[in-house]
């Protein structure tokens, strides 16, 4: 038996206090992690305020994890001792089932939460099968790892699933710690990018992340104005906006794309989606084997999230920094039990 | 100038009443069509009744032809007085915009629909752009072929268009008009195919028209015992179901495609769509390349829509007879002016 120094929440939107918690023998199939960085992500803030009704608690939040493999259980041979790895929102997979063997091990109907019914990453360490321990190219910043390991491959991942071309017209619906990685693989993908934000200052910088044009998402006449201009457009929001308008913003056999969990049905006319045979998707994180892409895809174009560091011990001020909406772009909290 | 013979409705709801018309020169790009036969789609009472705003009276419906060239513009060399042809949803398209450029007519922004603000098929003579006249391949029956022009085009259109593969688990959700063409296609196409109906007798049927296996539409229990288990369903009715439901039957990755007008929205949960990477859309009518494919694939396989055949004169009695939900499975007009 070891312990584990992490923190948690107690009940429904309380602060993060300090928390032990004891682990066994390390299955023969699991990696441990020295954790050295975690990313913040607005699942950890909808998971510490159960807002999606599956959170037990206590609860260690903590999903994009980048650290060190400090120990591995008798049946990994693949990785080493001493290896940099990320983890991000699964942790286990069954590894058996039709979309495992298919290589959708994010599609696999057991797959386990990393913070769902277990600690997450907001501690010192944290252990996972390793088909989700994914190592980083070598010579990956550390500090900047975490976030690709949600946020990034979250956006990343629809690009591919999507079967997005470097000739198509796209655009990325708020830019936070999701929109502006998105920005970034949209611009290196080849694609012709917008950005959708109401701030401001998000606009400017939205820019420098690599959209070529900028839309005000709240402005209806602009949004009216776009009509039939883009083949793909990626919902990086919680919040129900007029996706009528949005759906008209988009090209015969567009595809209006969601990977943040909007909490209210999305109502789709079937008209607009028949008549210009367009579609309303979803997807949830990527695969290990998308997620590797995507690590190497970043080295080769130099992308990396624009992260802020918090120490672990000042994780409630980080937390309120996030709330606030003032975090630009990903929040990353450093060990420092 | 000439007359044309046809049935026009004079207000929403009203009677077809016996209706001449004046024509002028054919165009240079016009092909005018002899009808021999005229199928009834759900969308004629749709726009007689006026249901989606756009129907100008008096309405001469129809859009299912199956007749005879008996005239051609002087810049149409490709096609033969005497060959016989089919006309649906579409007669004109732009040909230059970058979706008529694509092969994609059918999404062309400005297509002319046949029965919108110009006279349809319910009569003894047709006009159309050239690229709408779709020749019968030798021998196709002529009877049978109206149907295919929208209703059949329909359904083949999204097996195409979604890349449905032979190894696909679909459903096919309705089974009139188009839903009986759709499972003949599907099973053809080499996949195992479901059809969702609550009319017993139709049940049945399905399982003659390709359907491997029934599930009662409306059969809450059943619906959520095939949790998981298609990846295709296709939404042929025009009414409101428990989406959710259908959508929870998709395996990950799966789509569920609507070609029938369902007026309310449909209200989609973005995490269903998320957590298994599904999608939902539509799409209308195929393009003139994709209904030349079909035509084919039905010779092929000796696919035919099941029709019931009416006099022309007796047009009325053949709407009521569909109203009623007793068409098995296509109403086909024959003209006797």
């Amino acid at each position: 038996m070891s312990k584990v120094k992490a923190y948690a929440a107690h009940e429904a939107g309380g602060e993060l206090k300090p928390f032990e918690y004891e682990v066994g023998v390390l299955g023969a199939d699991e990696v441990e992690i020295n954790v050295h960085y975690c990313g913040i992500c607005h699942s950890d803030l909808s998971m510490i305020d159960n807002e999606w009704g599956m959170t037990q608690y206590p609860i260690v939040p903590g999903h994009e994890v980048s650290g060190e493999i400090i120990s591995l259980g008798e049946n990994v041979k693949h990785l080493k001792v001493g290896q940099m790895v990320g983890l991000g929102w699964y942790s286990k997979s069954c590894m058996t089932c039709d979309a495992c063997m298919d290589g959708d091990h994010n599609l696999c109907a057991s797959a386990e939460g990393t913070i769902v019914g277990r600690p997450g990453g907001f501690g010192d360490k944290i252990r996972c099968h390793w088909s989700w321990a994914i190592p980083l190219p070598d010579g990956f910043e550390v500090e900047k790892a975490g976030p690709l390991f949600c946020g990034g491959i979250t956006v990343f991942n629809p690009i591919k699933q999507c079967n997005i071309k470097p000739t198509s017209r796209v655009g990325v619906i708020g830019i936070g710690g999701l929109g502006h990685m998105a920005l970034q693989f949209l611009n290196k993908w080849g694609c012709h990018v917008t950005a959708f934000t109401s701030t401001d200052t998000k606009a400017v910088e939205a820019l420098t992340f690599g959209a070529h044009e900028i839309i005000n998402s709240r402005d209806e006449k602009a949004l009216e104005a776009a009509a039939g201009t883009l083949d793909f457009l990626l919902v990086t929001v919680n919040v129900t906006l007029n996706w009528n308008l949005y759906l008209n913003i988009l090209k015969p056999k567009g595809r209006l794309h969601f990977v943040g969990a909007v909490l209210e049905p999305v109502a789709v006319p079937a008209f607009s989606l028949i008549t210009a045979q367009r579609s309303v998707s979803g997807s949830p994180l990527g695969s290990p084997a998308t997620t590797a892409e995507m690590l190497r895809f970043c080295q080769h174009h130099n992308l990396v999230p624009q992260t802020e560091v918090f120490p672990m011990s000042k994780i409630n001020e980080a937390i309120e920094h996030l709330k606030a909406g003032n975090a630009r772009y990903r929040i990353v909290l450093k060990n420092d039990f």
